[in-house]
């Protein structure tokens, strides 16, 4: 999944850049885990979460089975049944142990994963110092295997974060940082773009996943797009307008879920005398106006655009606008794990925020761009099986490494889900 | 939800000819109880179906509710309680029974709701002879719920279907008819299409659904579609070649789903000492190699075409093949509520079978055209709340009114919904 | 399951008076149909309920498949069909429709069911009048099969209860009979019994099922009893003081069930700005004070009895006082299908009411007499196979045929099950 | 909860054997946690089962809230939000965490727990040490806190082997003894006991529980008692001649246990290539043909006793022979965690193994005994709420520890509870 001039210039320098990438990468994996006892690694709040625990064996089980195990001859493994234990759903790699139930694996502990990583370390290093050329096809699985890698970085942070809201001790997971000056809630601005046919999807020399891909035409009507995400001072406004109890206002499944889920606010959020608070990564903190909206589900996002008399942007919409917006932002890199306010509004002629912070909901549900073809072997149930019943998001969030996101990113989620760092950005017709 | 050409129309010709489609859509809906009993009509055999009874019932709920109580000073309802029991999906109108409860109502009778349904035609056949001229937005609610009442026809055709096949006894609907001659599986044919840019959804002067609706451009690429759509014994090739045993074929929910309900062929299909029969209007029968297939799901749509290294069309190139197609097909208007093969390939220009006999999914999300407007009122809760998580299907099928058809038409239904006439055309990239 | 001294009164008397009686039971079974539609014979309302007409058929099978196909040598059946369908729970004599699926089954309709019940009582009638002596086996089977029969009777009583209570039209069974005279409730008052052995079970020379045997002792410790069941009145000031918001009146697991399914009074109770009504045979009627509570499950039986500074009989207490007491009682005879209110007070010897009117909950869960033998053949699935987690209710209800029920019959049911007649007679330790 | 007698025993001593007694019974709980990492005591595997860490809070909790609370005036809590989180089921003390979420709780971590457990430790020291003459109320309650924590003992044990059974990896709790010689399955023998009014309950002067009392006189009928337990080798024969495929051996509710869970066997068992094998505290061992069968539910004793042409005890029965039986066993003092083969038969005047090894089901359904009375507070929660749709089992279990059991001591269990150490021991009619 890397283009060719990239190979080259990887290979021109060695592979020592890629040995301190991944080096890096793997450090960065473990650096999540500062300040969490054996206890917060083990347990799974959920079936859609995974334990921290579990997130360490798995992405070393992918570099093990995809690189070490095909490479060096006579791999020995640090531990067979391993092989079935962090397989997440790989069919073709053989039996996967049940994603529900890896909460109840007290074995290995935490001080073994910790070794299994070491072991998987050590082996990538031999490879990557003795091996001299390697061939394209490593070369990408190994950078697929850090972009995997980053990818479960950030659901270390929002399984982590859910296990912990779901105990009544409420502990943190960092220390919030000193507050500098207050934030003020920015009027919501629109840019204008005209209709116009675009192509829409990943043809620069990095890495991409194979859902961005082919590069197609688009046409794209004309239609405005807010300015910066939704924040929680709007949000509030649509909940003090009724926006949880006026069905008229949701999408019929979605109004089943609020209904059946008792929802009357974001993930996190409870109301205690009339006043909102929310379980954070520095524990329980008063809402803060100026702030993105998060955690909310795309149904949540669709109602609030409704009322806002706006719609959610469709993915090709999102990326258009990208293009030209700044990819600095606020993530992972930051250590906050927590979405920040926007700045004051300046003459911006671009977008803000399109990138960290928050996930952005578009209307596009999670389709092959046309032409897609599923890669050959495992790699192939990457993504292209993933394709139904899911929505894109776009544009990272606090929780994204910065070096893993771009304008053609793809994620995707369930209308339902909301533990993720999800938001909303309005667009709406000319 | 018509256009001005056509209303004119109608108003120059009086209101008799609205009269006379309305009372003959009443009747057809009644055709359809033929040889029914009481109990036929009464019972739900899951959920997503309702009681035949119900149907009937609902229909005229709609124009008591939309017309008649809107338009007649007065009105005396039929009995006032039927406003919550017939009541399907519209909050704006207020309380509703809840939908898995339909079949606990032994109450009214089947001859109550015949009483009902003549209440309602003639409270109608008043109004559309006595008032003269109609206000456009009356004319229009009226043609809708005729519409409405088709779609409802479809619905108790599929729903009663899945009742009998539910009893051991296997009941027929309707008597087989006589076979003409021995039809034979056609060999598969393709027809190609440039890429181009295509005007998409209605723009006629007769009646059309909001979400056909605004008109677009959509960017379609190079492609092929298949002559006619995939047939029992291509689909049987597909179960013997395990299809339903191998998961590098399916889409990760759809094979979660297959495991889960125990999928081994369509709904309905049975195996016994290796022959393949099925449940259909006549009972118990033979499968007919040379009819298309029928009640599968999107996820099995989708696993046939990936395994026949094809994939499910766009509706967008679905509508763009249509438009030069023959809207000819078998109908429910032939009594048969069963597909029936196809002709022998001859020069056709065009795919056949567009039209009736298998809905064909198509690889959509079910979504708003760029520009939707959700109608003012309950009828706003027609289409657009129900765009989330649903594939668009498109052309009709043997259980569809012929009249009720058009190019632009967009059925929709969850990617796990098996007991439509639902089937299957291949698209693929040139 | 008939002692020797009745059969052989019977067998002197020919079989002319076994015809008579069961004649007279079938009559009785369609008697509960009148005023019904096909379509109340047809609904299921819940698992544990079954339409009407099964009840019909399955009262049917019992005498074909224990009786006539056993009997009459080449016996032709009504169709071999329903030996599957109306199969309850006999897993030796074969296949059964799935108990929740009993609801789905249009067909056989009811006019096809009365035949096949027109068809056994003729063959019946044959064997009775033909063949001149029969086995002691085959009169007893005959004898059990009237004796299933009136227990479906009362199933079809409360079945149907359950049924039309979930209309929300609320319709009505039977005309409710005039008042002749306002009941008012009485003061509760006690009945002593000291301590002793005694003999428990059936030793008479009747009917009576494999569980009232063997005949065994007891030791009853001394106790009291109530005169009679407990009132609504009683009932309504238990709720006012807060009955179902106080755990810890409740069993553990009662108290769950309260709060899962949202109790606030008996099943079929509404309250609506602060007056009590309930659904009944004559539709929704004020509480009446004075009547027996009912539709009440076990635990709250329990609870009710926990605040009352009391606590349920045990079966064997019940039986020793039920000895001495009155069998009349408000039976199904009377047509009324509710409970009615005691009378005054004069010098009671014995307790009143012990029989009719409503079931009584005892403590006892249902458990074989020591040495119960299961008898062999499908006759021993009759009641051995229920002895776990139910509890025993004690002396009929307004349900129940007078001649079905005896001092020491034993129904038994969940203890959460709340849609029999079910009510409670107060014990206490002396 | 204790007789005079021994009150004035434990007073005379001082206070300095209750002090002993307390400081060896948290101990012995402590060394159950021998070997066991963080996770391990973290995790829970079912809602019926609690994590080890929780067991370790919940019985310090319960030294704190009935006694240092109450009695230290301005007690200094560990942690005041202990409260919420380890109280279990005590609703008359407030709030509790939910039980299927004490896997959810990371925090308060292992460390932290075992220093919440040394804190209420020192309390209780200074409290015996100090404080003189305590009244006999709180000495009752801190012998019941002993006692309870005993009980939490064998529920660590059964727990944290449940949660070890779900790991693919099959840890070992302990370490195999060594085998001394190879028992061998002995014949079964049968004690005759005659017909007689007994006591009931217990009479002593030593600790008991209020469901032991009051003692009552019950009748026994005549019957037999099997010399030992079932063994696994006459299990397997059970197994072998179709028990787990044969629906007349079984209850109704049995049957669809088995049926729906796919029982073939008992808990933790599994079969490959036909030889059987079962986890166990040594992790997967062969199975022993001469121990006793254990982790069988009510369901899988009651078929056993079905097929084996007898039954299983009443409690009566089982206490009456336990009287006279040793009271040495296989308990959880030994450290094996694991029912032992019975000794050859000699001339053995009393049944053999009734205390220790497995817990015995008796046919009894877990009711009050006649003039039981809950007591008051909370401490009436303890036994009494739970007297519905259990069954009793009586002697102990390897599990258990010694000082714990006694002859009236009554253990309960729903019907379809397996992860135990219960086994069968056989009665019958003579």
């Amino acid at each position: 999944m890397k283009a060719r001039a990239s190979d080259l210039a990887l290979q021109q320098s060695g592979l020592s850049a890629v040995l301190e990438d991944f080096l890096a990468v793997r450090q960065a994996t473990l650096d999540l885990c500062d300040g969490l006892s054996p206890e917060d690694c083990a347990l799974q709040s959920m079936p859609d979460a995974s334990p921290v625990k579990w997130h360490l064996g798995h992405t070393s089980w992918f570099f093990e089975t995809f690189i070490l195990e095909k490479t060096i001859p006579h791999y020995r493994h640090f531990n067979r049944e391993f092989r079935v234990l962090f397989n997440s759903y790989y069919v073709t790699v053989g039996e996967r142990h049940p994603r529900p139930e890896r909460g109840l694996l007290s074995r290995p502990g935490f001080a073994e994963i910790l070794a299994y990583r070491e072991h998987v370390n050590t082996q990538m290093e031999h490879l990557l110092r003795r091996r001299g050329m390697l061939s394209q096809e490593l070369t990408d699985l190994i950078e697929l295997g850090m972009h995997h890698e980053q990818q479960h970085q950030e659901l270390i942070v929002t399984d982590l974060k859910h296990l912990l809201s779901r105990n009544p001790l409420k502990p943190a997971y960092r220390k919030s940082p000193q507050k500098t000056s207050e934030a003020t809630a920015t009027t919501q601005k629109w840019h204008a773009y005209p209709d116009g046919l675009h192509h829409i999807g990943y043809d620069g020399n990095g890495f991409f996943f194979d859902n961005e891909q082919p590069r197609h035409r688009v046409f794209v009507g004309e239609h405005e797009l807010a300015h910066g995400p939704v924040t929680n001072a709007e949000y509030l406004a649509f909940i003090a307008d009724g926006g949880y109890t006026r069905p008229e206002l949701w999408l019929s499944e979605g109004w089943d879920t609020v209904r059946a889920q008792g929802w009357i606010g974001p993930l996190y959020w409870e109301q205690r005398d009339g006043d909102w608070t929310a379980f954070t990564a520095f524990g329980m903190q008063k809402i803060e106006p100026a702030e993105p909206v998060c955690h909310v589900s795309y149904y949540e996002a669709d109602a609030y655009a409704r009322w806002a008399r706006a719609r959610l942007p469709t993915e090709a919409e999102w990326e258009v606008a990208a293009r030209n917006a700044s990819a600095d932002g606020n993530f992972a890199d930051n250590g906050l794990f927590h979405p920040q306010p926007g700045q004051a509004l300046h003459a911006d002629q671009e977008p803000s925020q399109m990138f960290g912070d928050v996930w952005e909901w578009t209307q596009s549900s999670y389709a092959p761009y046309p032409g897609y073809k599923t890669p050959a072997g495992a790699v192939g149930e990457y993504n292209g099986k993933f394709m139904v019943n899911q929505y894109v998001l776009r544009g990272g969030s606090c929780a994204t490494p910065r070096s893993h996101i771009r304008a053609t990113y793809r994620n995707f989620f369930p209308a339902a889900a909301r533990w993720q760092f999800s938001g909303i950005r309005l667009a709406r017709d000319s």
